[in-house]
């Protein structure tokens, strides 16, 4: 089980609030993620799921700017993958709390 | 007013757990943080505040490992700074969750 | 065409140099690369070629530190995708050097 | 000493290319990146140096977009420091190198 943060940025659209291809990113995924966990933060989603699952959506994600008048869109993915156990976005935060 | 995603990942420690790396940046961040708004997530940490402050208390962040006997850190930041408006992390989500 | 910059870590393992790490990275991408551009950096592999082979390839360097041993690997991928034009490693160089 | 790894990336200007941008960072490294070793690559710039200097210089790029009219900039910032030994661009590529 893989957490994944990503960020699908436009270039050039010449908007400067992204508020609108987020909203059409979550759609996505809420279409395409099913089975998988996922959380939007201030800075990107964080995905967990089977790290095969997740690049696929995360691969669709990446069209969406492009299918919403983008000539050009940068994306950046971090991928936790733990094999010794099984890393979770609650059990990862739970891990940090219990111990403050 | 910036929105910042931290992470400070210690190298060559021989732990696979991160969790006590963790809390001890929390703990710094709460001695050093004062007047910054922060969210621990599952893949970092969102600091929300005057650039200047917040690089100053990210500089700190990436220093606990080394005083945990890390001899190398891998720290990566990612700024999302915005002068027409105030961003933060609430206007943030706030933005994409009135679309949908 | 897409440009992307990648960053395989392993965490947990003991190592504070990563170099051989790096090393079987490389071997793994001259063996399953075939047909990409990539070049080796201070900081990461930048691979040149379309996305999906890209990806795959990617998905292929994840799995080189877990096969020497770590059982936690941290992996950072940056995709700058233009469809304009052909975006390359070459051509984005060149077009800030012409202009300096 | 530290090697560091640079994208700023202005947000919401109309602009595909970006080249202007990099441009202009390229000249303002020049100006306030004196004792600094730095590299030029597809997908950003690479700064070797004191830490506290880099983040110096790094700041200062990250106000470029700003004064060529963006009202918002992603920066994206990973910081390789290694405190064991001396960690610079040439030294992290040939302990690959001569491995290979």
């Amino acid at each position: 089980m893989a957490v994944v943060d990503v960020t699908v940025l436009p270039i050039g659209t010449g908007a400067t609030s992204l508020s609108d291809f987020v909203v059409a990113c979550q759609r996505e995924l809420k279409l395409c993620g099913e089975g998988l966990n996922f959380q939007l933060t201030a800075m990107g989603t964080i995905i967990e799921g089977d790290l095969d699952r997740v690049l696929e959506v995360i691969r669709r994600l990446h069209e969406v700017p492009f299918n919403h008048g983008a000539m050009r869109v940068s994306t950046t993915i971090k991928i936790d993958d733990r094999r010794d156990k099984a890393g979770t976005i609650l059990q990862k935060i739970q891990s940090v709390e219990c111990k403050m």
